[in-house]
């Protein structure tokens, strides 16, 4: 540290308000944006090209705060810059409805690029973001015009790099040398319970040179050596960069920096009183010097900078005109003109097909119908392409080809689905990832913030039940599909065939406020035969399949693979009808006559089937009803003596509607 | 490589009987047994101290297969060396009601130490066999003898080493210094989708470095390295060792050696045919000879391994009689004799004392008093002590005392909870491990596995819901409980106050044959008052908390910090009662009759009132009750203006009561 504190007034600016936020709220986390103040300064001062008057510029630099705990230093950043966020705002914070949320949230404050909160997966959207621009890069740009370039800042904490994720997403972009991500590590040696060197000693440098970046170390209150190493990071374009950046938690708080104290908690108004004369700072809480202000403030040099880019945008659609509308198109996110119309095509030709396939097989065959038809698509697995069926003939491979469309994502279950959540966010792509549903647990919380964030990202889930087989209990998901569908705005398809898988594709791909996942089997699943109309309801995610014979006494409601055995039922049984529900979200999401049309209320003769957790159903066949399904571990053993065993099977069905209508 | 392949007849044996069970079972994993299968023989015939006679020996070396898809590598080992698993089940591998599943299970087969499958997390329950081994043995050896002195040893692939869990426990294991854990890396290149190099480039030696691990590297088909390696690997006691193995996958299979296709599906007859020929195993399938029978057979050197081992008990008995009835005591799983008696004291005694606490801080209090009373307690959290509320007074942490009693896990919940299910199955201890219950999430999976092995490992998830304030949305758990309770064989408490917090622990500490999950809240929650009765049907995990005035009309039924909502709308109410229901698993573990004198079948006006997720609860209120809860996610504001804003309030509950009632 080579400037006094107190005459680095422009960084101290974060610190005060910080501290201010922070003690006003009497709640938040005034340690690192105090601690990281130095870093942001040159950062955001020097380096970071956007435009605070457009906060949507597609082609500014993205900034993640991975150590999402710091919101203020964002908030801080974003007001001080020039954001549409004002003192007020910063006075709200952690206030309900006010554009400052305790953690940085999608929508609230303009210029958050993602929800960051939970560690470790801020590091890996960045790396999603970068993986998106490097990408959109390839297939955009010309020789003579760059219409995709810039570059992804992050900052990260201990917490973020203790977490295992960020060891599959550095490992991940160290692999693919991904050179326009800059990651500045708030090294301060401190966690919530204390020093870290107790549960974490690792030699991060010796760490991320073993993934493949490049390792650049700097005193992070020195400004001219994190300018230095920011140039640095800048110049390797062929691997990403770390700057470790050994830190004072909470600087300038005579008692409480470089300790835990100051980590999430107030400092306390006489602890801030201190600071403020440590700091040289003079202004009441919330009152930042007209200078100060204006050496923040970016309006002039963002717009300058969108300008510029204007001028090479418009040149490259005076010279590339189609690859420029298809550009804007992706970056908004709208489907092709035509492709909700080839997509019933598909749906009709799948339908005449009449095929008996697993819904993996179907969703790979309406992923090689749909791919060419939308080159936003962005696919992957984590290492079981095919097993998950996620390769159709178009794909190549991001690694192999810069301007590709999928992602061998390896086993990365977690950072796959964050890194997903990045690309989404970046825009340009409708990113798709798989596994097999059980292992969707490994990146649970991932895919609960593609649904928080509203992210249209397609999770695809194979391997769905017991009906996977040998593998047993481990892969045999059991409350998996509930844990889906209690998740808010997620919308969780399970088809029963090859149609409804179409059908459950083409939702999630126009759904545009949020992710879908697709449940699909291992084993082959009889077609159905449905009307027209059938075909058209099935898009509301429950439907009449088989209408009663005589009238109307009792109701199997089944999804997937359930449906062939409620149908084995149904062809033994008068007055009873059986609904499909493949997504019970989007059923819900009808108006009540549909619902009613569908499961009249005044039915209480109601079983449920499905080879999953039964708890899910009661909400659909109340306390006189029955739900046939599963409320233990699975076992290792071919699929047809595993639905035997556990009695998911047609004759159960039947006799539980026999008994409820007995 | 110096042995020709047809010249290892012993290693050769794991070959044959791997490709042969997954021929037989027409599905499994013959890539990893047969790569791995030199390696094996010398771990196995040289090091490994186990008596196959008696799997349950306490003293025994751990083994575990971390890449679990290759169990038929562990049933040729275990039925080679002896134990009880016949030719005939090797020959039902994957069939049902056999003891050779899939992945190797807990409790099917004699030897497996633990359920594996899901990547990473073999190696983390290693690393908890090998951080349980070094407490145990500083808890109770002495200078002269040492009762408690084993390894553990681990075989792993690339899998586990791409999976983020890796990470996170094996930083952890290199800061512990656990010299004693030796672990075999597979490193054969390839993974599922092929040549792992376009998506794992990582230097594995320099990585762990990075952790603190002695990096050891071997050819692992050269049996004289492996022998050194593992020498070496013994000596260092104060780094744990990684081995990396460069092994060919699938070795012996003249056309799939070295490829992916031998990966996870049977090699074919004409290409076992070819197998047998480059082996020159000329015996028929299941079929294995005398001399190799005799050169794998551990029987009598177990034997005489264990009778040595006794005698050491024996003199330990002899000279400290108490350390020697006490450890019996904590290997065997027993409680305290006068544990029982003490807790109920103690829930009397807060009972008594009515404080309104959170029940975090009333977990703290439980824990102050059940602390002293039970050392196997082996405590921890992920970086959120002063949180989560887990530490009492008589904790030390193990990184300063071997001998202590919690663990600074650091922000790592995935690899916490694994390595805590890997100290359960050791024998010992009762870990406890905490985290908020947002990133519970994080861990989902080896929660989850703790309830398959069923283990008792105690989960404490603080900051339970919206009521957690501002941290928001990303912190506030929503759909996170009824995960929890759709998790077959875990018990969820959510305890309402000081009084069912206790009950909750006690309930979980008594629970020899599975794991529990307490969810508890950061605020603080009105204590209730209970008669005798009340205290002792609280342990059923659900009871009438508020006896209707009047004749029985309606049913409010609340858990946690809406038993004080369910109250406040009690008072306002005739013929109307509340049902606390901290654990409904419990609950619907009793017998019908009790179910019914709490929820009586014929009263459909239900109200449940959570803030969670609605859906749980239709199970309990049926089509014609209503649920006060969430069905979005919540927000960044003080905890009063959530409930509020969401409408989870006495007035809601009272208007939802009436408008069933009217």
């Amino acid at each position: 540290m080579t400037t006094p504190l107190n005459e680095r007034r422009i960084a101290n600016a974060i610190r005060v308000l910080a501290m201010d936020a922070v003690q006003q709220a009497n709640s938040g986390h005034p340690g690192a944006p105090m601690g990281m103040a130095d870093i942001a300064d040159v950062v955001w001062r020097e380096f970071l090209n956007h435009n605070p008057t457009n906060p949507q510029w597609a082609n500014r630099d993205r900034f993640v705060l991975s150590n999402g705990h710091g919101s203020m230093l964002h908030y801080a950043l974003l007001h001080l810059s020039g954001y549409d966020l004002s003192i007020e705002d910063l006075k709200q914070f952690r206030q309900l409805h006010s554009k400052t949320p305790g953690h940085p949230e999608l929508g609230y404050a303009p210029g958050i690029e993602t929800t960051t909160g939970p560690l470790g997966q801020g590091i890996a959207n960045a790396i999603g973001f970068a993986l998106a621009e490097r990408t959109l890069a390839a297939q955009f740009n010309k020789d003579d015009l760059k219409v995709v370039d810039h570059y992804t800042y992050c900052f990260l904490g201990d917490g973020c790099l203790m977490e295992g994720i960020s060891h599959e997403v550095c490992s991940l972009a160290g692999t693919l040398g991904l050179g326009k991500l800059i990651a500045y590590y708030d090294d301060n040696g401190i966690s919530i319970d204390g020093e870290v060197e107790g549960w974490f000693s690792d030699d991060t440098e010796q760490r991320f040179k073993a993934y493949g970046w490049q390792v650049l170390r700097v005193d992070g209150h020195d400004t001219d050596a994190i300018r230095q190493a920011t140039v640095e990071a800048k110049a390797q374009t062929a691997q990403p960069t770390i700057i470790i950046c050994k830190t004072i938690i909470g600087l300038g708080s005579p008692n409480k920096q470089g300790k835990e104290d100051c980590h999430g908690a107030p400092l306390g108004t006489d602890e801030i009183k201190l600071t403020r004369e440590a700091l040289g700072w003079e202004e009441e809480a919330f009152v930042i010097p007209k200078d100060v202000y204006s050496a923040w403030n970016a309006k002039d040099k963002g717009q300058a900078a969108e300008s510029a880019w204007n001028d090479v945008f418009a040149q490259y659609q005076a010279k590339y005109p189609s690859e420029a509308a298809e550009l804007l198109r992706r970056v908004q996110g709208d489907l092709p003109a035509e492709f909700l119309a080839q997509a019933d095509a598909f749906i009709a030709e799948t339908n005449a097909k009449a095929e008996t396939i697993a819904t993996r097989k179907a969703s790979q065959n309406t992923l090689q119908a749909f791919g060419p038809l939308l080159p936003e698509l962005l696919g992957g697995s984590a290492d079981l392409a095919g097993s998950n069926l996620t390769l159709w003939k178009g794909c190549e491979g991001v690694q192999d080809n810069p301007a590709g469309n999928y992602v061998y994502y390896g086993v990365r279950e977690f950072g796959m689905t964050a890194i997903a959540n990045g690309v989404a966010l970046h825009g340009g792509f409708i990113p798709y990832v798989a596994t097999f549903l059980m292992f969707m647990e490994y990146a649970r919380n991932a895919v609960r913030m593609s649904a928080l964030m509203k992210q249209r990202v397609i999770h695809v889930y194979t391997h769905d039940s017991i009906g996977l087989g040998e593998d047993g209990p481990t892969h045999q998901p059991i409350e998996q599909i509930a844990s889906l569908r209690g998740t808010p705005n997620l919308n969780t398809w399970r088809p029963a065939d090859t149609v409804e898988t179409a059908i459950a594709w083409k939702s999630a791909l126009e759904r545009k406020d949020g992710p879908t996942a697709l449940i699909l089997s291992r084993q082959n699943l009889p077609f159905q035969s449905r009307s027209e109309a059938q075909i058209q309801d099935a898009a509301k995610g429950g439907y009449v399949l088989a209408q009663e014979k005589g009238e109307l006494k009792a109701i199997i409601i089944a999804t997937g693979s359930e449906i062939s055995v409620a149908m084995d039922a149904y062809v033994q049984l008068e007055g009873v009808r059986v609904v499909s529900m493949p997504c019970a979200e989007e059923f819900m999401k009808q108006d009540a006559a549909y619902r009613e049309s569908v499961l009249p209320s005044q039915i209480r003769a109601r079983v449920a089937v499905e080879a999953a957790h039964v708890d899910y159903w009661w909400k659909f066949v109340g306390l006189d009803g029955k739900v046939i399904g599963m409320t233990t571990y699975g076992e290792s053993a071919p699929a047809k003596d595993l639905f035997k065993h556990f009695g998911i099977t047609s004759d159960a069905v039947v006799e539980a509607v026999k008994s409820l209508t007995a």
